[in-house]
């Protein structure tokens, strides 16, 4: 057997406490087939009296003791000052020593970028880093079918420049080529029109520069219309962008679900046979629930980091940790730091 | 009977050419309660010979001959050069010389802000003209509930200022006061949280202005999310952000009904009574179907503009004309000029 993966998980910080991150780092102790060793960051009596309560593998799972967390609410630069050994930054100084080989965290998103800012180093070529979103769609992509694509830049770069955009579609197309199984995932730019003179001067420049030297299946633009759809693997835009994109998807789910409640409250379609009824809505609530999918990577550092979401139950962590394991496994930042050259 | 309020149709230029414009511009002749004369601007043959399949009150409707056409496809400004006589440039100046008092067009969108850029002025205090589209909610707005919101800049302005925005924001809640008869509309900016210091230099620098000067319903920020709910009245963003917020909304709409489609051709539903069962995603693809609310109009001028969708229908057209003679009976104009001072 080789040496197992090892991921540093932030334990503190997410909206429901440590039972989420306990029970996903559990749940992932007790699978045979994963190689992975988790390190949880976090107060130690928390962590162990969650632990308690789920069936683990103990010798697969380790404390470390910080009970300092950054808060949602928290401004993050001043709760980092504040608190220098907080749990976000020590479990990345686990990763950055060579005791984790990647991060995992829930908690506040800001606080989870600065924190690797200040631990981590930036790739050669990398001015800002990209937080990446895996989102639904209703195609499928590469060979395992995927139901999803991926945005970035989503909220961690509000202004891009050219250099930002071509890195965030070199390092995004790395990530989906090693978490979908896709050779040569197809990259997009998000623009108001197809024709490469259509957007923001950032967004021609970048545009003009991807079709002309990278060595990425780039095929253009996209435009809103083909978010939904998923007609690309990749989708590139700048942070603010990108922010707006993935809460207006969390807003048609929303708007999806409570269709879907009123539906399942009419008494007449629960006699003509509910199962069937609100299925159809319920599968545009299922294509729109990109918390289902785990992990938001975080790109452009020299270690990898998973951003999981703040409301993430059990299943959801247990996921990001499993991709932040494949993203070591398959050397996702040595991947990205060859694309950039 | 009040003198009629006189509409210059642009008849060219639409996806389906002169026939869903000519029979719009029928409707609405034969409708008792409208006050509304039409002007159709375009092919006399085409129109004459469209007009006589359509039951209209010819007292109520004329025809000025102007052939040229610019074509979605056409690049606008080099076509309105090489064509100063076509359809849009002649329907624009007989706005302008007082021969009607509105113009509506289902042609080339850039064409018609060119176009109307050549022949009108911009209202003192506008840098630039606001492209607003009326899109559909979950929540009802106004007295008369009516299921949509207005949100601009949809794509005349790709970047804009904070002077930009501010007049979007003024501009879209005299419309929307107009159009919904909404006292006071909430009026938000589109951004990446809710704290007046989230988003980019010129969001964060409207956001102060309006929240301090203005004597608008301005309500702050608001999100991705909350723009299918439709939580305000009036979403004020820069037209790339716009632009990909409603092309998205029309995403949704696509997959909505193809789920819709779906569901209808599974026989099992059809057995179970079909117009309960797939009424729900029915809805969806309702709610996200803008295309129904016909005219999105285009603000800043010194005269009244509304660009119905290039593939409107009959309905469609009708209801632009009559969102058209709304704006100049109750002012929409001089309620701007007067916002804006």
């Amino acid at each position: 057997m080789s040496a197992p993966v090892r991921i540093a998980v932030d334990a503190m910080g997410a909206d429901d406490g440590v039972a989420p991150l306990v029970a996903g780092a559990a749940q992932v102790s007790c699978e045979e087939k994963s190689h992975i060793a988790v390190t949880l960051v976090g107060d130690r009596d928390a962590i162990e009296r969650a632990l308690s309560q789920q069936r683990h593998d103990p010798s697969r799972l380790t404390v470390v003791h910080a009970p300092d967390a950054v808060c949602m609410t928290d401004k993050p630069r001043e709760a980092l000052t504040a608190m220098p050994h907080c749990s976000i930054l020590r479990a990345a100084r686990l990763v950055r020593d060579g005791q984790a080989d990647a991060l995992v965290s829930a908690g506040s998103t800001g606080a989870v970028i600065l924190a690797a800012s200040d631990t981590f180093s930036r790739l050669p070529g990398v001015r800002r880093v990209g937080l990446a979103a895996v989102y639904p769609t209703v195609e499928r992509h590469g060979p395992h079918d995927d139901p999803f694509a991926l945005m970035l830049d989503v909220g961690a770069t509000l202004s891009c420049s050219a250099d930002d955009l071509v890195a965030f579609a070199v390092m995004g197309s790395a990530y989906s080529r090693i978490i979908s199984d896709i050779e040569a995932p197809q990259v997009a730019l998000l623009s108001n029109g197809s024709e490469a003179s259509k957007g923001t001067a950032a967004i021609v420049e970048a545009h003009r520069r991807l079709a002309a030297a990278q060595p990425l299946n780039f095929v253009g633009n996209v435009e809103g219309i083909d978010i939904p759809s998923g007609r690309v693997d990749v989708v590139v835009c700048d942070g603010f962008v990108g922010n707006i994109v993935l809460k207006m998807l969390e807003g048609v789910h929303v708007a999806a679900k409570a269709l879907a409640r009123n539906a399942a409250d009419s008494k007449l379609r629960y006699k003509l046979g509910l199962g069937f009824l609100s299925r159809g809505i319920r599968r545009i609530s299922t294509l729109t629930d990109w918390k289902q999918y785990g992990g938001a990577p975080i790109v452009g550092f020299d270690h990898a980091v998973i951003k999981a979401h703040g409301r993430s139950n059990a299943r959801a962590v247990r996921n990001a940790i499993k991709v932040a394991g494949k993203t070591v496994e398959r050397q996702l930042v040595q991947q990205i730091r060859r694309g950039l050259r």
